[in-house]
């Protein structure tokens, strides 16, 4: 049997097996298509898929470098087929998968401290292809390290229009209809919806694996969120089969990208038709054929989804206070004993909605107030646009503010020591913190004190008569780091009475 | 005997009486002097005080006008004595003591609607000459209507000076070797004082009654914090005796000033010498000896006094949380259904202390906040200074940006319709406050929605089809009204898409 494939790739690369096969009836619900991969240290077998035109693939992920052995087996074709492919070492900027790294915190496999950046462009690939090259430029540009985006399309405000492709064969109901005065009525699944939902559309899954492959290039995670309420197609409400069946498709599709993460829904609350049932039935569904274990979890409207259930790997979290969000970071720390992500703190932007309409300031602040309180927060941007492109949804360029800052304190996290900070004790009236990972250690070698929208003019510091410390002082919005020589004792801080300062103390050594 | 008093004085003015009596012993706990006063409507007994050298005084508030006649007794002397006078119309700016009014709210007795709008100078009567009439200037020429003070001095950071008077006979500790580092050593009672608890000083009790005085020709209501923590003196942890004769004393001297408020304590929880058998117990002396039912309360640092208790008029509270303190009044209003009061929610400046450091912006903001939600927050203010002179503690002038805006707001209070304004149902994204007192009535005749730190550049309103409403945008920091014409059905008010606005909604009627 004629197959394709590559003699060599890269620890962590997606190798990836071409065969002909079955074209008969569906091979969509009627085939089956399974690669065992054989290496000394792993032994895995993963689903293959139909690609469409009587062509199948077996993606696979190495986790080793060396010999791997393969063969090919199921239903799609009369004969079986094998071979073998060599692993090699990763090129720079190839890291691995990132995992949960000392409870709270995230790591790639190679073990390089990964501090999450993120932000959200739901349905930017979706979009013209000019402005998904445009996205993919500014996030090359940017300090964001994660982006979260749909597989399904988005029918919502400012999101009438149609997406490049659909994920099943079929023919859409008429947008054309659509304002933002009448949208709502078309939710769930409006009039002229013609879905074949045991027939994908490959097209549209390619499109997405060549952004994926993008984002992996540029160093960032897709966080695929694979179900949301945001729908007149019919997506969000098929039956448990066709869900079942579009859960295996998309893991047999896309889990071989080291850069993905499983996002279950988007405010899983406002899918209805879902029981907790369901999404613990997805669960399963990603733990039994996800052999890579990338991360998981489940977003919120309202209510938070149990973030202690095993199977999910981090908290991903839309604030649920119009005050309070990053602030509450030990909190839920405390609570799930897990990372905790801020995927929805509000947008940057102007719209008239009210997550939609934070200053860059209030972004930049929730950031830091997340980063020293041991959490990461996330990005995203709804500013009024004459063409109605919001990167938010859409892409495209950024107009905000918060970015700039977002980069500058990205380098500051990536200059701190061990994979995050964490709640310093005994302060209440700054926000206090310490390298984690080190134990604790009084006073600690590493520290930032954040004065979010407090502009105290100075700051008075005692830890005791012999430790010395470097200190600076960070202007979080002006971007600045002023050196303020090395201190010891009692020892006062000037600051310039303004928000959004902070001053970092690090223990002089040797 | 020859006693003096006037022969007339307004309704819910001082009415005093002067009367010479015994100078042997110990006037203050040998002598007894009470007047009782009859009017067609009312009988009173209240205590009198002694004054020192040899004179005695009784003073009443009447709250009704026409003729009372009163007779002083007890053993002060070998005389009683006694006599009329007439009680006159009030005149303009004498309204009569606030009184909780519609549950949450508060009005003069005259039924006039207080808004409060209240400021905190702890010891600013016990500064030097120059600057206490510096300070009574700064409020004339501001929207204060109510002053939180200290009938003890105050001992903490920049507050180390001397007090132009203490309210007991005897030495103080010397003060000279106090510094910021220091200070908290000499917490309690320093070595080296030496006080009689069982003679007050008269002329410290009339220097605050003519500050008292000052206030009410000013229509500002004077806030008397009688006990408090930060003490070097012992005046915080005398014995029940002392505490209780002290209390009686305060309330003989001070309770016949309409614009008197009692509060037991700043940060009660910070007293440790005091428990709420003796709290309970101050209270039920000023509900005894108060025959006008001055408003009363007490205030916190971390843990909220049970403000249930019968004998508590409304919440004097202490922001507890770094984020959240206005937001919380809805809250506070179900719990204790009294008026809500933020007595502090920390303070415009740029010290260190992390309750003195926001923004004007912050803090216009939080009494925003409050307005909206049907509560009334505090300012303070605690600019360094190069003579150490802060607002929050010693008076003098304002430096900071909130206070112009304050009486801006103070111009929209007053312009409400009815007591205040309280939340209205439905809105999750604004604080949405309509008009209290006038039912539920769909739509309301008087919304105002506040946008905090959020910058929509438009709002979509939809009531009904035939309700027409005056539209105004309101910028709270640059303090403009802008007129937005007549609207009904379906309409949207354009904004700048910056933060502190809100838009006012006033029913077109006739």
């Amino acid at each position: 049997m004629k197959i394709n494939y590559p003699l060599s790739v890269e620890k962590w690369e997606v190798f990836e097996v071409t065969l002909p096969g079955r074209r008969d009836g569906n091979p969509y619900t009627d085939v089956e298509i399974r690669g065992t991969f054989v290496h000394k240290n792993e032994v895995k077998t993963v689903d293959g898929f139909y690609d469409g035109d009587g062509v199948y693939k077996v993606r696979f992920m190495p986790s080793f470098e060396g010999t791997y052995t393969f063969t090919v087996a199921g239903n799609f074709s009369d004969e079986t087929a094998g071979g073998a492919f060599e692993a090699v070492p990763p090129s720079a900027g190839n890291h691995g998968p990132v995992r949960v790294a000392h409870t709270y915190y995230f790591a790639y496999e190679d073990g390089t401290p990964y501090h999450c950046v993120g932000t959200t462009c739901y349905v930017w690939h979706l979009q013209p292809q000019k402005l998904q090259e445009e996205t993919l430029e500014t996030l090359k540009n940017s300090a964001f390290n994660k982006i979260r985006f749909c597989v399904f399309p988005k029918h919502y405000d400012y999101n009438f229009n149609e997406p490049v492709s659909y994920p099943f064969e079929g023919t859409p109901c008429d947008s054309s209809i659509l304002t933002k005065d009448n949208f709502q009525e078309y939710n769930g699944r409006a009039p002229g919806n013609e879905w074949d939902f045991t027939r994908f559309n490959p097209e549209h899954f390619r499109l997405m694996e060549k952004r994926i492959a993008d984002l992996k290039e540029l160093g960032i995670e897709a966080d695929l969120i694979v179900m949301h309420p945001y729908d007149r197609w019919g997506f969000s409400m098929m039956d448990a089969a066709s869900d079942d069946r579009y859960w295996r498709y998309v893991i047999a599709r896309f889990a071989a990208y080291r850069n993905v993460w499983w996002s279950l829904a988007n405010e899983y609350d406002l899918l209805p038709q879902k029981s907790l049932a369901d999404w613990e039935r997805y669960a399963a569904i990603i733990c039994e054929k996800d052999p890579y274990n990338h991360l998981r979890s489940i977003h919120n409207c309202k209510p938070f989804y149990d973030y202690s259930r095993p199977w999910i790997t981090h908290c991903s979290i839309q604030r649920q206070d119009l005050y309070k969000s990053a602030e509450l970071v030990g909190e839920w720390r405390e609570r799930y004993k897990k990372p905790v992500v801020l995927d929805e703190i509000a947008y940057e932007g102007n719209i008239q909605h009210g997550w939609g309409n934070i200053s860059g300031q209030e972004m930049v602040r929730r950031f830091w107030e997340a980063f020293c309180r041991g959490g990461f927060a996330g990005h995203g941007e709804t500013y009024m646009h004459p063409q109605g492109i919001l990167w938010w949804s859409h892409g495209g360029t950024l107009h905000g503010t918060s970015p700039e800052r977002l980069r500058f304190l990205n380098k500051i996290m990536c200059e701190t020591p061990g994979p995050g900070m964490e709640p310093a004790d005994g302060w209440w009236d700054v926000v206090a913190a310490r390298a984690a990972g080190a134990g604790h250690k009084q006073p600690a070698d590493y520290y930032i004190f954040y004065f979010s929208f407090m502009r105290p003019s100075f700051r008075e510091f005692y830890f005791d008569d012999t430790t010395e410390y470097q200190v600076e002082v960070i202007d979080t919005w002006e971007m600045t780091i002023e050196e303020r020589g090395i201190c010891k004792g009692k020892f006062t801080v000037q600051l310039p009475g303004k928000e959004y300062m902070a001053i970092r103390l690090r223990k002089v050594t040797g």
